[in-house]
């Protein structure tokens, strides 16, 4: 470990953790966190898990995520709060913290909002890899907003999309999004509704923002073989798809007890069959069984998708040799005596 | 709002805090925070609460503590690893985020290792003012460590005591406490062993770190009319008193559905009677009732105290000026363009 880091905490804000993406190129962190992801689920049962702990508001939620193996401990801290354009913020904002088991100290603290559409962009191509027909060349991508642009190039580098079909109630979203996937030489299309869009496509991913029981896919729109990808709903109150969509797919999830709370599920009885993506790495069952079928990845988040991507973060931040700290902690050269961290100059004069 | 801080997060690092505490006068920052703890503790009814999340391993346990009202969200990192002096660590360290509610925006991030030493000794300083008999002057203070020197400030200030009987395992620890309290202009003696210290005190203050089912304080010990603030005990497995002192005694918490899992309550059956301190800042039941009784303050750590510590921090640096940000969250002229955010330089070209 480098010496400055040695009583101080990793940091990465949210300029530097761009910085670093730009250095190693967005597709290219896409896939290591694949890479990293992959490595977590399939080491599934060393994790303590929990459902994310939820505190809901008016406007939005703010959650924190917690999981912790033998040796490190990772939390994010992420709100989703859909109206938040108006007041000029991110729809969803995220920061964690990775620490060692052994002691409780806290190696990183490190930006998470960008980082969390990157990883969340990962696992969704790493579960189409496992669900989807082979041979994918189109997507519909219904939401164009911030997490849009991730999922994209996500596809093509993992799954070798090469066509794009887009649709946003809000056309300046689909605007940006055409441009941004233009400059990065993506071939896409935008249609006038999301039944347009999704018509002909392999892949469908839906990610809008409404906190609400929105019904984005309608069973009508489902066409034999599609792979959907339903990234949007994720916390109660907040859902993408028909009911009837479902019960018509075989559904693979994340961690189930947090998704029946928070995915397209929440909707289905609770012994509505799913199966936990972790399964399918572990050999334990298949993922798409026949061409034919339709298959739904009802993505909500984990927190091992968080656990793997600090793991990532502080991997490629010493790699590049990104070394800046803070002082989260104090350093006590007796850890006994706290109180002697106080300056004495004015503390004690004044400490009783 | 200082124009600096309008698109950061404000930060306050270990020294910082520190340094503001020392200009502010440590017993002065203990009374501000019980003033703030008070008015929280008596808007109990306007907050979210929950139980900690904790994360248990061989060595200790890692804590996420989240509360929300309808305006402020706030939560602590805490661990605690009573073995960490064998790595020059901390036992108990500590980091925390206060956020609006209304977006999620997260307002600061701040040291909360001496931060939580000053709140703990100011809500255990609260605690007493409302179950010790008055005109308390002798306390025993039983774990001579890192918390001792702020409980004995606390209750010097908040309560007038003005003598200290010491007593811990480790020697060092008792003349490092010693060599602090002699610093204060406070009269302190130290003790061969806890039965001897406690001998004629008024209020015991047992502040011991094993992760074990300790019994520091044994029926025969207990005088009438004492005041027992019992603070090492505070999470499963982990207790200081003989049952039969809690069977003896009124007890008083913080929030009962965690006292009852971490407190030294967690040794008795789950309707073992006991009174949430909140009740008697609402004026709906007493605190101590006669001169003779034994009160104990189950003192456990509740996330609304570390809410009033963030909101204190806050203000205080506020006031003093203290304007240091960080870019936690990107800051984005489209918030919609997240994509956008990452330098284009090295990012297009390598992106795809």
């Amino acid at each position: 470990m480098s010496p400055k880091l040695q009583h101080a905490t990793r940091f990465l804000d949210a300029g530097t953790v761009a910085a670093l993406f730009a250095r190693k190129g967005v597709a290219n962190c896409i896939a290591g966190l694949a890479d990293y992801i992959r490595d977590d689920f399939q080491r599934w049962d060393a994790f303590d898990k929990t459902a994310r702990v939820a505190a809901h508001s008016p406007h939005g939620v703010i959650e924190l995520m917690p999981v912790a193996d033998r040796a490190l401990y990772a939390f994010k801290y992420v709100n989703g709060h859909p109206g938040n354009h108006r007041h000029g913020l991110s729809t969803v904002m995220a920061f964690g913290v990775l620490a060692e088991v052994e002691t409780g100290w806290p190696l990183l603290l490190s930006e998470l909002t960008l980082t969390t559409a990157l990883r969340t962009a990962a696992m969704s191509a790493l579960a189409a890899g496992l669900l989807a027909r082979p041979g994918c060349r189109r997507m519909a991508v219904i939401g164009n907003g911030a997490q849009s642009e991730f999922q994209a190039l996500a596809f093509h580098r993992l799954l070798g999309v090469t066509q794009f079909h887009l649709y946003d109630t809000d056309p300046a979203a689909t605007a940006k999004l055409l441009a941004n996937l233009a400059r990065l030489g993506l071939s896409a299309r935008a249609f006038g509704s999301t039944r347009e869009a999704v018509r002909g496509c392999d892949i469908v991913s839906t990610i809008t923002a409404d906190k609400t029981r929105a019904t984005i896919l309608t069973p009508d729109m489902i066409e034999p073989g599609m792979h959907i990808n339903a990234v949007g709903g994720d916390c109660p109150g907040k859902t993408e798809l028909h009911p009837e969509v479902l019960r018509r797919a075989d559904v693979f999830v994340e961690y189930e007890p947090q998704t029946r709370c928070e995915g397209e599920i929440q909707q289905m009885p609770a012994d509505f069959p799913v199966t936990e993506l972790w399964r399918i790495l572990a050999d334990e069952t298949l993922g798409r069984q026949g061409a034919a079928d339709v298959t739904i990845f009802d993505s909500v988040g984990f927190a091992l998708e968080d656990f793997s991507a600090l793991r990532y973060l502080r991997d490629v931040a010493a790699e590049l040799e990104v070394d800046a700290g803070i002082s989260l902690i104090p350093d006590l050269p007796d850890p006994k005596n706290l109180f002697g961290y106080i300056p004495a100059v004015a503390g004690l004069a004044r400490a009783a």
